[in-house]
């Protein structure tokens, strides 16, 4: 079997931290990190919605990704210098919020918007999946602030969410890959599960080879377990 | 069993439809039906390379999509006039150029582009699907007139390319979705694989509820006889 | 006297063709054709005006004009990539706006706007004219609709419309020049009028060479010979 | 017959200054005022041609155009803080660099630009035509230094160049339309001449009216003295 | 002591003029020249405010800043074409704004705007500082038409307001920097005054060599005494 | 004496910290803090220089500036989800940028830019200070890798940097304004200074109330005892 640089066993995750609070002044402030990946996830809670939601009583929850320019090996240059946003920003930060939209009940959540913000401070693969499972505990956070201060009665999330990236590396199933694997990985896969394990997103890819039906269920057989890991952590971290 | 509204089986195809040929200047243009999702597929090929690749002697693929703006029931401003392509654009024509890539020989193509526009004129769902399956053909009429213009001596295409839509409504996965099931769908599915049928990309996205692994099992094996007869239609359409 | 290279008369309109109900979901679709030069005119019913109409009781016709990437023998980039309209394409649209408008009673419009969409499918020359011509039967197919449906009782419409291209090749005066005319002309002229046979638009350029006065009656009587018999084929297309 | 509300006859031009010279570094500056419309026209040498002409030997004439915020009676907001040049300004600025084209032998101007900036400092109608025959001014006076400095030494101006509005005001054909006329007038008309009475741009519009064949010689009778006397105006600033 | 190139002492102005009413349609309109800078300064007045103002009956003061293509040696780009403002003239507007906005009493003018434009029509050094002179008298140019038509009672005018240059080039702290001056001093200040003395701005920049509390002090009299000399000057023309 | 609500001294500093090598790729990462004032310092080199300074062997240091939205108490929009970089960050990059070059030999740095992101995660007041002062540091590092590589033999750095902020608030002069001071003072000041106690940038405003030389005086001294300090505490950073 495949010896991965940094000694991990194929269906081991990398080193996973949550650190909560990171900021003062978000509703929910979470840095999180998935070995070297690091990304600052920040929620905050407006009393409004988009303007074609207003009067419907429905709430919203939103994402925006990025990545600081020095993230990377090497710089990348800012986007609002560029004057747009990238395919690449779009992609992620649509799938952050499509994500954490599915585990949220919009009646309960009143008519309010949360808002997450997704700053990659370093990466080194996954910052996507990383985003997602950071993204949810800083929503819990802000949700549990607006339970404490009895702005809401009943919690509007249904179910936790976490995310994670497998993929094929030398004809092996890897699960968390980082910057190195991934980049030579045959096929590259994104899976987004309720804590409770049901499949909120699956987006695979084929980097250079098409994959097999075999293939597909070893890698999801991958991420369901490292999903369920990822939940558990979750949930440490908002009893902490 | 459900009865769907135009009366086909859960697992039938809309009637589909390629026009080759469709406009005279382009290396390759293909009018894409499949029922009253309308799409031109036209390919152009360029004797250059994006910057980053020249003096490889490697070629490339890529893609752009749009919209008409009253593609649709109601009008869609136009990206040029708001200043910016959106995010569900760039996303859809990363995956088209991407998914292409998948079967091509770059080795073979030389130092040249293919460009594929895919252009909806009628939007009633699957416009990424039918975008990749018309891009094909296209793509494959470019090919074939530099192999008769002796520009090429061995074909680059490595396999042909299909993608279908498959979802979960009311509980019953169902092939190829037009906009009416798409908008009510619970879970909504785009798969994209080669004619010798593995898979390029697999995108599936929990609207409304989160599936189950027996569910992606159901869909997938939908999608892959959608795409089986979409490569025997696509074959019989460049031979005619 | 000089021979065209597709065999017209110097006085010869190209055929053309008006396909009414083109698309499915505009108000009115007209996919218009002189000879290889093929534009999708969508007109768009919009109950509102720009806001400094509002409340007026008085309405608003508009267009807008873009090519497809490939319409034309190389490929030109997409202006949503770009960021921004070009000036070529600001300049139409403004045209056929304006034109538009000349031919239509506002207060019997009563407040709404009618927005056409002309996209050129396919370019050989005389795009613009082309488009205006088209344009009017997709308006007047709207606005037939709104008196169907008994939300207009009286036409907003003062008139037909339709526009020409002439111009002056080798010295001769030329009526509908196609795209290999146009480019060796010495002066090109773009003429828009009315069916009962006045001047909406009168829009002539030196490319190459000053023109006199009686240059400028010989193209303007060729313009008036094309126009009239647009006007013609309009009102067949209209009964058909 | 009707009294202009300024007093002048029907065919009589506003008053026309020239001030050569108006800033210092430009190689032609030239502040050209119709009556109240005042227009600094600075022309800009460059040793150097777009990209696609080079190496052919061949010169370039081009133009921009703008209004300062305050040039009108209310303000308007500024192109570049709104982040694009407005389709007005696009039409315009074309129009004065295509018209001066027409006058220049780019074989004589050798490899290099002359770049026309039209800056209305005050607006009260007729900007454009203007612009035109001011930027003639200062083409010709860029001209005169590079013959004078031996860069040339035959001069690429082949004729002059003036241009004037004309219109049709309650019936009556009007030269050289102030703004309060202009704003009621049924059609709007700029024409472009050379100095020896060619014609290198008819541009009429019907903006409230459709116009007829003799309205539109009256239009051109006016305009071609409207330009004849121009043309000696800018003969005699040259000279002094 | 060194002798500048154009034979003025250290601590003496260039040639300063105003002249008021330059343009008709403006509320007030001074074009400023400090030697061979030359900026047109516009006041206009508008009787509403930003949104986040709105309904507290205060008013509020702004500025923009442009300079002509060819108000330089060489040409600049319009920033209209390069579709975004740049950071200098962000720089230079947002200080002429704020300097204004510290001589207006907000309550006293009432909920309206005073929206002053600065366009530089010749540059030769100082042109932040001209236009802060200028757009001074042409506030109170506008603020004098409101007394006079009744809208204000009193004069929202706390104080009047100059700017000048100064610097420090081959160890000499000079006043009022010409271009040829600025570009080799080692040090450059822009200085912000009340007409009673009060500072309102200071801002001093080590182009190449840091400097000492002397030096600071040094140039901050210089300053002092030319102000206080715009600020009769700034009277008299107003008086004028 | 006024009390300050975090009960400093009137010219006593925040507590601040450098935390060196704070990300893994940048060639000098610093995150610095002021208080609750957080910024990422990256330093990055780039084997290249600006195009109009080529062949000249001379170096490059530039710097950009963003806060992430959340960094405030209430959340601020992207620049690049805006689409462009606004006027305050240009201005405070610009800054940023100026400062550091007055202390680099750019012959000594050899032909290659050092580029340095400030982002700010946290901000309290003083970002702009808190950057130069970190940029330093982070700029220092990255020296001290080329030096240690032997990409360089002697130091480009000629001297160090420290920034910070004073102002009045109720007519007391402060040291290092917090948020909460910064928008209630009267008068505003970033001073920049040299590790050897001279003047780099001098920026004083007044937001309320115009200043005498006496609060000028009283608030440089502050400044220079302040950044005394910083250059201490940058000198141990570097040394730990």
């Amino acid at each position: 079997m495949m010896i991965r640089a940094d000694q991990r066993q194929p269906d081991q995750l990398r080193p996973v931290t949550f650190q909560r609070g990171y900021t003062r002044y978000a509703e929910g402030s979470v840095l999180v990190s998935f070995g070297d990946t690091v990304v600052l996830c920040n929620a905050t809670v407006e009393e409004s919605v988009p303007p074609f939601m207003r009067g419907e009583g429905r709430g919203w929850v939103t994402a925006e990704y990025a990545m600081l320019p020095r993230a990377t090996h090497s710089r990348n240059s800012r986007e609002a210098a560029r004057g747009k946003v990238g395919g690449r920003t779009h992609e992620i930060q649509r799938l952050i919020g499509r994500a954490l939209r599915a585990v949220i009940d919009f009646d309960a959540l009143g008519e309010r918007t949360i808002r997450l913000d997704c700053d990659v401070l370093q990466a080194d693969g996954g910052t996507r999946t990383a985003s997602i499972t950071g993204a949810y505990v800083a929503l819990a956070e802000a949700v549990n602030g607006l339970l404490r201060d009895g702005v809401l009665t009943v919690s509007p999330l249904k179910d936790s969410l976490a995310a994670i990236s497998v993929g094929i590396v030398d004809g092996q199933p890897l699960l968390d890959l980082n910057y190195g694997e991934d980049s030579k990985a045959d096929v590259d896969m994104n899976i987004v599960m309720t804590g409770s394990g049901a499949f909120v997103e699956v987006q695979g890819t084929a980097e250079a080879e098409p994959f097999t039906a075999q293939q597909l269920d070893a890698m999801r057989a991958l991420a369901m377990k490292g999903c369920a890991e990822l939940a558990g952590m979750q949930r440490a971290a908002l009893e902490g």
